[in-house]
This record gives C-alpha cells, sequence and structure tokens, in this order.
C-alpha cells in the first residue's frame, strides 16, 4: 500500500466519537482520508478533525468504499449488522460494542497487553473490550506477564458515562436536586426527590451507589459481570482463570475504579509489582502512601493511561496482592484502545500488502 | 438488682449521640435514670429523650456516680481516659470508639454474633466494632455459622458521615459547587473547584471516590483496612482467617455498602445462603434480581438491620458466595450496636446480682 490507509469512523457523532476525533488530530499521520459516519439523524453535521471541518455521512454501503479500516463506536445493532458488510467491502472492522467480543474467531485486543492477537482476524473482525475491562487489563496483563496470575477478585466504581450521555444528564440532574439540601440522612428521601428521573439506572445515583451495572444474566450475575470475567479470560488467554466481579456505579461522571484482588502462582513483593507496574506501557504507577499519592478518578479524568495505587501485599498470602486503578472509560475505554487497534492496523497494512 | 440499672450516655451531643437518644426513646423501659454526659463545652444543653428535657452534665467522675452501664460516643482519647475510671466505680464501660476493641482482656461483640462474649470482661469495659465491621458482621457471621467462612475479600463504599460531621459539611458544600456544573469530565477540573475544602478527605469527594479511609499504617494499609481484618477475625473467633480490604469512600451522606467475596469450608448455594440470611437476627435479605430489588444506601439509611443483596455463587468454585451488604453507619454502626450491648448487660445485672 503507497497511499496512507483510509479511516472510516462510525458512530463519529457520539460522546466517544468526540474523544475519537480529539485522538485522530493527536495522530494526524496515520491516515490518509478521514471519513466521518453516523446515523441518518445526525448526517450533515460538520465536525472539526485534524483542523479542518468535516461533514458527516449517513452510513451506507456506498460510504465504505474504498475503507481500509472502519472503527464502530456505535451500538452493538448497528456494529452487528455493518462490521460484517465493511469486512465483506475489504476493509477491517474494528468494534468497540459488546456484538463480537465473546466470538471465538474474532481477536479481543488490549495493545499493551495482546498486540500479536490482532492478526489472526479470520472474520476481518476485530473487537476492543468493554471500559472496565480496558481499565483493568494494562495493570493486570502486566502482572500476569511478571507473575503468572490465579485469581482475581474485582469490585468496580463505575462512573456515569460508562452508561451514556444520558446517564450522565441523569447524574446532574440529580445532583442539582440534592445540592444545597439535607437529604442522605433520613430513609428514602433521595429516591423521593430524585423522582423518576433516574435515566438509565435502576435507583438515584446522586449521593448512593448502584450495585448493579447492565443486564441480568443468569444465576443473579449481571452482563458486566459476567463480560468482565469471560473478556479477561480471553485476553489473557487464560480460559480457566478465576474472576469474580461485582459492579457498581457510583455518582463520578467519568473514569471506572476498579478494587483488585489478585493472587499469583509465584510470591510477589510490593517493590517488584512497582517495577513492573512503573516499567509497563499504557500504565503510570502512582503510589506513595506517605505522600498521599493514590489515583482518584477526579484526577485521572481526561488522560490515557490505567493509574495505579494502593499496591498491598496481603497479610495472609505472600502471592497475593491488593490494587486500586482508575481509568478513563471514554478514553482508553472506548476511543483510544480502539484507535490503537485501528492504528496497529494500519501499520500491519502499510507493511504487509 | 430490684431497681432499674442506671444508665450514662457519654457523648450525647454528637452525631451518634443524637441517635442514641431517639433508641432510647423506644426503648423507654430498660433504663432507669439516663444521665447526659459531654466535654464541658457542650454541658448545660438540654436534650429530649423519653419525652423529657435533660440537661447535659460535663464528664467527671461524681457524673459517674451511681451509674451501672456508661457507653462512651467519644473520641477515643476520651474512651481512654474515662472509660477505666468508669469501670473503677463500678460501672460497665461500653466504648464504640477504636480505643479497646483490640485488647486481648477487652470482649469486642456484636450481640447477632458473638452474644456470650459480652460476659467475659475482665477490666469492665465491653468494645463496639467499627461501623464498617459492623455492616458486615450480621450478615458474614450468619453466612460463617451456617458455611463456615475460611476467607474474606471486601471492598467498601464508605459514607462521608463515618468520617465524622465536618466531613459530612464539607461533602454538602463540595456538591454545592459542582451541582449545576460541566465539571468532572476534564482533568482536575473538580479539585480546582473545590480547593482546600476537602474536610478530613485526601482528595475530593464530589463526583468523586477516594480509595483511602483511616490513616496510614504497616506496608501500605490503611488503619480502616487492618480495623476491619483484625475485628472481623476476633468477633468470629477465627484468629487465622484470611481478610482482605480495600476501603474506599464515596459520596454518600450516611450508610456504608460493602462488596464482599465470601470462600466457605462447604459448598454453598445461593437458595441456602437466602434461607440463612433471611432468618439471621439484625439482616434483612432484598435480593430479587428479576425485580431489580438489592439495596443501596440511599434505600437503608435510617434503619437498623444490615441489608444484602446481589447473592451469587462463584461460577468457579461452588464453596464461594459475593454479595452487596448495607449498613447504616450511625445506627447499627455506632449508637444501635453498643445499646445492644448495653441492654445485654442490663439484662445481665438485671438477673444476675
Amino acid at each position: 500500500m503507497t497511499r496512507k490507509p483510509a479511516l472510516a469512523v462510525v458512530g463519529a457523532t457520539g460522546a466517544a466519537g468526540a474523544v475519537m476525533l480529539q485522538i485522530l488530530s493527536q495522530h494526524a499521520d496515520v491516515w490518509g482520508e478521514i471519513r466521518l459516519l453516523s446515523s441518518p439523524r445526525s448526517a450533515g453535521r460538520k465536525l472539526a478533525v485534524r483542523g479542518e471541518e468535516c461533514e458527516v455521512s449517513a452510513l451506507a454501503e456506498e460510504a465504505l468504499d474504498g475503507i481500509d479500516v472502519a472503527v464502530f463506536l456505535a451500538p452493538r445493532e448497528v456494529a452487528e449488522r455493518w462490521a460484517p458488510i465493511a469486512a465483506a467491502k475489504g476493509a477491517v472492522a474494528v468494534d468497540t460494542s459488546a456484538a463480537f467480543r465473546l466470538e471465538a474467531d474474532v481477536p479481543l485486543v488490549v495493545p499493551e497487553v495482546n498486540p500479536h492477537s490482532v492478526r489472526v482476524r479470520p472474520r476481518g473482525i476485530v473487537a476492543s473490550p468493554h471500559d472496565t475491562t480496558l481499565a483493568l487489563l494494562p495493570a493486570v496483563g502486566a502482572l500476569h506477564a511478571a507473575f503468572g496470575l490465579r485469581e482475581l477478585v474485582v469490585s468496580t466504581y463505575q462512573a456515569a458515562s460508562g452508561a451514556g450521555r444520558d446517564a450522565v444528564s441523569a447524574l446532574r440532574a440529580q445532583l442539582s436536586l440534592v445540592a444545597g439540601t439535607e437529604l442522605g440522612a433520613g430513609p428514602g428521601d433521595v429516591r423521593r426527590a430524585v423522582g423518576d428521573d433516574l435515566g438509565p439506572f435502576p435507583a438515584p445515583l446522586a449521593l448512593n451507589v448502584v450495585p448493579f451495572a447492565g443486564a441480568l444474566q443468569e444465576d443473579g450475575w449481571s452482563s458486566e459481570e459476567l463480560g468482565l470475567r469471560a473478556e479477561t479470560r480471553k485476553i489473557l488467554d487464560l480460559p480457566g482463570l478465576p474472576v469474580t466481579a461485582t459492579c457498581v456505579r457510583v455518582p463520578v461522571v467519568t473514569t471506572h475504579s476498579l478494587a483488585v484482588h489478585a493472587r499469583f502462582e509465584n510470591e510477589v513483593t510490593v517493590e517488584r509489582a512497582h517495577e513492573v507496574l512503573a516499567t509497563s506501557p499504557g500504565v503510570v504507577l502512582y503510589d506513595s502512601p506517605e505522600a498521599g499519592d493514590f489515583p482518584t478518578p477526579a484526577d485521572v479524568v481526561g488522560t490515557d493511561p490505567t493509574w495505579v495505587g494502593r499496591v498491598r501485599r496481603s497479610p495472609d498470602d505472600p502471592a497475593a496482592l491488593s490494587l486500586f486503578v482508575c481509568g478513563d472509560n471514554l478514553r482508553k475505554g472506548a476511543a483510544l484502545n480502539s484507535a490503537q487497534i485501528a492504528e496497529a492496523v494500519a501499520a500491519e497494512l502499510g507493511s504487509g500488502r
């Protein structure tokens, strides 16, 4: 390929799309043509990318002509229908939805952890993990490579924006109702104040935490909990790894956090774990307990890496570590990881054919 | 004892004291005299208990004359000094601070879990656990009795009021600053808006979570994390139990939540766990995933029990359960548990001597 590859961004007008346009502007030399696509409803809008206005077109077969890589930042139904069409037209489809993540013949890729997997894509589709998995995997993948992972127990502190823009609007509306009041100290008073304005959540999120994210699946587990388990196993190529997750939504706008308990094959020390994390791509170690340094979502939001702090060795098991990780669910958690996958494909196309 | 026992409430004017006065009014027939004590600064205030105004006196040796049970809802330093004095004067001291919890010759009591322990008090002092332990133990104690606990991994979602009234004021002030804004989506914008108004927290709490509670202790662990471990071991009389906790503060006013992963000696089922929890004192089972029923702090606040939902069996280990528990840190977490201990002592005094 002598020309630079052509990229289509499907879902350019959404929240993840906005972050993708920033990233594309920062990495301006990777792509030749960049085509912005959306639902017919949003077509015709003009968005800035690489310093130029670019008109959004409606997603259609002919809109994919000549495209080398098509990144889908779109709902699952859109990806289910259109990613195979893009692949059939010769593009590599990079999908951020849940549509293909657990399909055996679709690689699920975190470029810092399993970059080799991107090259084996029999259906022409590469999947990007869920945002919660993406906050976790750069750190846990690095520790696995060093110490050999045996078990994970994870509790999440997930931000509202992981559930979409309406979710953020609902959280902000709820916060306006409870701010300046004495609510939150009496039984049910927050629920009464918020009324039906729950957004996509099953309970109020302001002055509350909601221990359910996603849809109900078998045996009381939520789709987010089982997805985190299945995706972690697939990315690490550890199909029998015990993974237990409890997924909880918290009143944070953007950036997911996870409290992680990890058991390894071999003994670990905090010092060795620090060395591994400090030198791993996509990870920032921010862990000086004496200085009060640990990551929080309000400090991490807007940044690319997974931030890791509170690294502690179990007093009961010298092969177990606890840590706290934060990752921006709209950057690495959606747009950035798919941009990284797309760039890996672009590099391969440039060198290979 | 033919007369009803006399109770002193030390720290009657604080947040937990206010809840204690409600509880004493509800259980009006237990006590004879009720004496309200405080620091000299708050002495002279009049508070309502059992429908009558009661003047608060300054804590002093003579203020403990004739007292049978003295409940300390006061800072650690006050309890360290005054609980032994109360005991020397013939009272049983019930302390809610951390001063004596881990002393070998002071029982640490959750009346639903280890009621027998209250009778063995060589120093005349009985300790009440930390609020986070108290949200956890009624549920975990019941499951231990049924299935035999082997390991606990816990992540907390702790409310601001666990850090005191100033903490709640700081959270409310921060919420007023961020409500109605677009803050929380850009790097550091919440921290800049909040400025130095952090209250007792090491980072902003509004639109954030703070993965550090308590003081730094050895090897990066916090006092709250090591305390939860040590207290759980002592109450359950399992000195070697592996317990790993990550303690995180969330922007909730009152009611602590915990995501719990528990491994048992024997196989468990969700059905058997439901039976155990539904019939355990101090526990409400609220767990109908199909109906969207699970506990949240905003719904639990103001109630006495530990609420349990999201009970799931590990897909990887038939002897492991995950669950989510919520408990009001000002009721069971402070005033109620010490009131229950005091009443157990009162019953013993009434029957025994």
